[in-house]
């Protein structure tokens, strides 16, 4: 502590603060925020703190609100609140934007500049940083991670996956008893575009032998329908009813996702929308009403519900998510920039720590996952995954099953 | 009391039990089975205590279970899981099927039979019972009511309603968040067939004046095209962005479902299947696109998460669940037959009571939202709907909003 104070006092920068959310919503991405606002109060480096409503568009607007006349209690309010209070985007920075923005910190005197989001947001906190750098501006730009669908890189996991996964656990482990009290196939479309993290969670539903997700499809592997609906037969042959979780994001052997034959949608990053609509899981259920000839077949998409439910919080990842963001202000007392990442210690009971990573090592690409978390065939997870999983996601509820005695 | 056991002593009648579950599954509906189990154990007129599974066809193919086999700790964590542990069934008794059952009830030595579903349930309930008369077999009938969609004749609300409504209004409550984080248009989509009561219950997600949903659309007024994105969009110009509650059983003035352009299968109630699918949604959705020319419209369908999600159960809801299932044991102990409905006390905090009224109330028709809980325009409800709701639903979580004092 006492050569991190030295290394702060050398490096001392006095100015104003900027934060700002972007990318998809999560329940906790609050939580970094009202922690790093917290945790800002207490340094007399930071002058005001200023909040971008929706990301870099509410930088380049110059729309900013005050953040020190926030209550405290209002601002524990905003922390338990899912979704992005300052308002959120999806939008990239162009070369002429960042340009734009540096202009807008120079004027409003802002050293401490924080960003809160996924890869794409580390991405544009370092294109800020180095143009900043270029004019001798000096800014410290950290990127605080955030994405439900866990596909950071150099992190363990990222604050909002567990709260999400424990909401996909929660529904899909609801809908395994549904499915067994009116049997049929099942069919969960899950949040994931490339990385099959929160599909593969709907495995920790499961408490007895046979309880679903008795399949589960992830983009990391090649989708085939005909497998597929040989899959779900075998299922249903077997137990007389089948629960499959697959990721909205699951793709053909050439990579192009099944879904796309049907949306065609687009986002500024060039992304196509796969959320916010039934279509893949009508697709699933009606190849599986014809080709495999079973009549009950429902499909549900979980969409939206799943990063932004208020009520199903996982508690690691509140905490967590809080710590990203203090963690970030005190970096950002010594450093230049950088991401905040979430390692996992190797030790038996679940314990994490924080480090600082430049920024290019998380906005480049994104993480997947590993392939000793999925089965050989492709159509489930491994014990490693939820060994993995477990602790992010907390504790599920009890779920009784009669011994069921019969009678003669 | 003394009156009661009076009663009950004259009409004193020793056999068997008999318990099934039917229709769509709910969150509560094992704490009314579990509630009416354990009743059982402290009546010596009741002997052993069957539970059919997967209801009327349990008991045609005399399917039992031994719930006495049934360890305490079972029971309780049975009542606290969602959906039918027993199984369910969709399948309303023929003539032949209760003359069927009849002869199972009376191989068993059945004299107390309790059937816990819907109005067709009721209506079961009351062939059976009245077949039975006129053979001479005395066993006594009962339905305990349950259904989500809070759409039975004689009761304030129904077991199951009050859960399903506080999945419905969290997840709205999440999706008004997520939608003003992210601007555009959010069409949810809702179950109720008939009824508008869990559509309804979405208003209760508005925290602040501003907050979604904007438009809420039920079955009991006829659905206009026109109006809907006359309605978005007027919304839209307003607050830039827009949140709609829709009933997945919205008609057109015809009658005629608004999704069964869409969807053919039909259940042997000659019901269409309005769930498990994402089309009512998706078709919205492309009307607002292309009429309004709004180019962020997404629609999501809650789906089976509604009435089985295990996680979000209304206080209230689970205690009055289970105590319907002891009031019917108790009323079987001195009446033939008959159905338990809830009924509020018109005072000023919320309270309830049973009774037991003639199965054929219950069973012939179902209720609808009353027109004084539609708004004139009907895309919204009225404040008598929220404080008739609110207190079935229970406290919702704080939300949080930022003040949001500008920068000059």
């Amino acid at each position: 502590m006492t050569d991190k104070r030295g290394d702060l006092m050398k490096r001392q920068l006095r100015g104003n603060m900027l934060i700002a959310q972007s990318g998809g919503p999560s329940m906790v991405i609050n939580r970094s925020l009202v922690g790093a606002v917290i945790e800002a109060k207490k340094h007399k480096e930071i002058q005001r703190i200023y909040g971008a409503l929706n990301g870099i568009k509410g930088i380049l607007e110059e729309n900013f609100i005050d953040l020190r006349k926030e209550t405290k209690a209002v601002l524990q309010a905003v922390a338990g609140t899912p979704s992005s209070a300052l308002g959120t985007v999806r939008k990239k920075a162009t070369h002429e934007n960042c340009l734009k923005i540096l202009e807008v910190l120079k004027k409003y005197n802002v050293r401490y500049f924080f960003y809160i989001g996924g890869n794409d947001t580390a991405d544009n906190a370092h294109i800020i940083s180095e143009e900043a750098k270029k004019t001798g501006f000096e800014v410290r730009c950290f990127h605080i991670p955030k994405t439900i669908d866990n596909d950071l890189r150099e992190n363990d996991h990222t604050p909002g996956f567990g709260s999400a996964a424990r909401f996909v656990a929660l529904g899909v482990m609801g809908d395994n008893l549904d499915n067994r009290a009116l049997p049929g196939v099942k069919i969960d479309v899950i949040m994931g575009r490339n990385a099959g993290f929160l599909t593969a969670a709907s495995a920790l539903a499961r408490v007895y032998p046979d309880d679903g997700p008795h399949l589960i499809y992830l983009p990391e592997r090649p989708f085939s329908m005909t497998q597929f609906v040989d899959d779900v037969l075998s299922v249903y042959k077997k137990l007389g009813r089948c629960v499959v979780a697959v990721s909205e994001g699951i793709s053909d052997e050439n990579g192009t996702p099944i879904v796309t034959k049907f949306i065609k949608e687009v986002d500024s990053h060039g992304n196509v929308q796969l959320s916010g609509s039934g279509a893949l899981g009508d697709l699933l259920a009606t190849e599986v009403r014809t080709k495999a000839q079973i009549s009950r077949v429902r499909a549900d998409t979980f969409g939206y519900l799943q990063r932004s439910f208020p009520a199903v919080i996982s508690a690691t990842d509140a905490k967590e998510a809080w710590q990203v963001g203090v963690e970030a202000v005190r970096c950002a007392l010594r450093m230049e920039r950088g991401s905040i990442v979430i390692r996992r210690k190797p030790t038996k009971k679940y314990q994490v720590y924080f480090e600082c990573v430049p920024l290019k090592r998380v906005a480049k690409g994104t993480a997947k996952m590993p392939v000793k978390f999925i089965n050989k065939p492709g159509n489930d997870v491994t014990k490693l995954f939820l060994d993995y999983a477990k602790p992010l996601v907390g504790n599920l509820p009890v779920i009784g099953r009669f011994k069921g005695v019969g009678i003669k």
